[in-house]
């Protein structure tokens, strides 16, 4: 029986009497007030978050505590920017239109790290002329670029180099691979990482600082994180043993695995962390170096859970199926444009009615967009009320990462405002597109 | 070995000395013209296309020709709006939003078709209003919904009902079964098609003119289409046994397969016309009712061979795999966010060096975008040319259907121009995003 479930839903959020609230709002009202579809973020859980990411980092390694990077992939807007400089994390970055986002809010370019496989000449100019603490360099090519563009500038760089240390997270387990098939950073094996140290250490106008891995998502356990940080410290000796001198920083990336349907535990960040900082401990007194200053990218962990999908039903269809199973079409008036990731991941969520109690009877259901496509699936299968109707709420929880920000403009759906609540006040921090802005391109 | 194929690229491209021209216009020019990515739509491509299949339902079907109606979800825009309107097609709409766009240029009224599993009152009014030709009713739900409002506007809307036919078309072969568990349409099988039917007689504001049915897409034979077509006709029978009156029209919808990579073939509108025009007129003398008027509703069939996405190759990189083999992974500046059908459909696409003459010596490549996610991948497999290198041009034909329609601003990417060429001559019909653009939502 589908019903809230406060493991997956964000820490504000309640079913009280006969509907829910989020951060003190009712859904009801928050429909009623911005429309529907419409993400709603709990504030207060967003820097609840954050702030245990922080602190999981800073008890765990102590003086070795390095930056918490706010993933801004997941979900970034002016006003989450905001956020995440006041909790005084760093933001993670990865084109100049993220970028853009920062600077629209003066965010402290010291605490910003640029990420990407192909950044542009313009978005490396961008990003050094603003400041930006860190660039994480991640091919051969990039390193003249970078090399180049930062020597025009007068400035000397602090990069990381990108590793790919041969560990793949698969979510429940994690492989050992010699070669990574994939498009991100240098291979230890193949000495390519090697290779990248050497030649970064040939330019002036770059400072090489320390090297980061990231080996997947949606990862429930340490022993991948471990796994990368073991190899990459056999790295960080073998760059002491050459250079006699150490790299002060670690960046492990992000990853970190959150709830979205019962049976699913959100990856405590204290637990992983004290994990981490067991096993660096040991391997760097293992080699005899310091034990560099350890940095980490969650996204999804910290802004995922933090908010919630509100829907309007529109229509139900109830079809036979082979063996005399019958299912429920629930249709809402979204779909794909602004959640792809069961479409794109086959990625599963919960769904329960927000605006009422309902029937206790459950039928087989399947919530699907409005998208004039069949594969515009929300939720392939799950039990919801069998008084659910045109009019309802609907409500599906953990929506922070990857939904607003994977948004189209598909079928010409205007994407959802984003609304921020708590203490029982809601206001939007992206507003709903109009017709108007769907048609701005236009010509 | 990747070279220009003709059969791919859109019909007024050349790969003639060093180069290639689309519409006359060359790819370099368009590079500096516009920036990359950039979609390029070849303008009298497209009005040939929508035209054969004008031509090809109307040579086949004779008088009982009905409309083309190109599907606006594969892709829309004011412009393409105006091209099909001058070509005297119609337009198949899902949503409120495309029929916004259609509005906005006064697409006459009588030749859209209003689809869509969940349109909300406010679409449905606005469609009526507006006098949209043909409401397609697709759920119990809304039968009294669009009777209703057509009631409450003095209207009498003329209505097609979806049916799910049980023909389920899965490209290259086709599967009859009893139930059809999609969100879409009436089940023919179950009663429910039957039943709306008579439901929609009841209502004196729906004028029921026709049955629709919609089997899948990339279909490459007619065999799915004439199955539903026999099935649909068997329907038309029983409502003339019933109501002894005939309905004069019939809708079998899009999904005519078009040719991505080499080997493939584009499906021939006169074959595929033709082919069916002889099953519908055998079934229809076989339960003696009149041929009734067809209609069919390409989309990918007109826009998809008409364009072509430019990009600039920013970074090289080689991995080495398992067994001594090696990949280059080759880095452009777009991605899943204006491509995301190889991520959802794993969809296959051709690239060509667009930009000068190359290597013939060729390497194991893979064509991937700048978003942070390894599955951010537009060409799985490719052999390109060995001297292939950063600044280069890549020229990825057939991206006209679900390519712009779907994109979304993933990291903060901007969406790319539409450009239409056309007797060498270029002009921007939806310009490229700005940052201002992205940032205009935010609070």
């Amino acid at each position: 029986m589908s019903s809230f479930d406060p493991a997956i839903f964000s820490i504000n959020s309640r079913f009280d009497s006969d509907h829910l609230t989020i951060g003190g709002v009712s859904a009801i009202d928050l429909a009623e007030q911005f429309g529907t579809p419409v993400f709603v973020v709990d504030e207060a859980d967003f820097f609840t978050r954050a702030t245990h990411w922080k602190r999981a980092l800073e008890e765990s390694f102590g003086p070795h505590a390095g930056t918490v990077y706010y993933a801004a992939k997941s979900f970034i807007s002016k006003e989450v920017a905001r956020w995440v400089n006041k909790i005084g994390i760093g933001l993670d970055v990865c084109t100049g239109g993220e970028l853009e986002v920062a600077r629209a809010v003066d965010f402290p370019a010291a605490r910003i790290e640029l990420h990407g496989n192909n950044k542009s000449e313009a978005e490396i100019r961008c990003g050094i002329e603003y400041g930006v603490g860190t660039i994480v360099i991640d091919s051969f090519v990039e390193i003249e670029r970078v090399a180049r563009i930062a020597l025009e500038l007068g400035m000397v760089q602090k990069v990381y180099i990108r590793v790919t240390p041969g560990v793949e997270a698969h979510t429940h387990e994690f492989i050992s691979t010699a070669h990574e098939d994939v498009k991100f950073g240098f291979s230890l094996a193949s000495g390519a990482a090697w290779q990248a140290i050497e030649l970064i250490k040939k330019y002036p106008s770059l400072q090489l600082s320390g090297l980061h891995s990231h080996i997947g998502s949606q990862i429930f356990n340490s022993d991948g994180f471990a796994a990368a940080a073991k190899k990459l410290i056999q790295l960080l000796a073998r760059y002491r043993d050459t250079f006699n001198t150490e790299l002060p920083e670690l960046d492990l990336g992000g990853g970190y695995g959150i709830a979205y349907i019962p049976g699913e535990v959100t990856l405590d960040p204290y637990i992983v962390m004290k994990e981490l900082a067991g096993v660096i401990t040991s391997e760097c007194a293992a080699v005899k170096i310091a034990v560099p200053r350890i940095s980490i990218e969650p996204g999804r962990a910290i802004v995922g859970p933090t908010t919630t999908t509100l829907y309007t039903v529109g229509t139900t269809k109830e079809v036979e199926l082979d063996g005399g199973l019958r299912r429920r079409y629930v249709s809402v008036d979204g779909g794909m444009s602004e959640n792809i990731r069961p479409a794109l991941y086959g990625a599963e969520y919960l769904a329960i009615i927000a605006n009422r109690n309902s029937s206790p009877e459950q039928v087989n259901s399947r919530v699907v967009g409005k998208h004039c496509e069949s594969g515009d699936i929300i939720i392939r299968e799950i039990e919801l009320s069998r008084d659910l109707g045109p009019g309802d709420l609907l409500a599906i929880p953990a929506t922070g990462a990857y939904g607003r920000s994977m948004a189209s403009n598909y079928n010409h759906l205007p994407r959802p405002a984003v609304v921020a609540v708590i203490d029982g006040k809601a206001r939007m921090i992206v507003r709903r597109e109009s017709i108007a802005d769907l048609l701005s391109l236009e010509l």
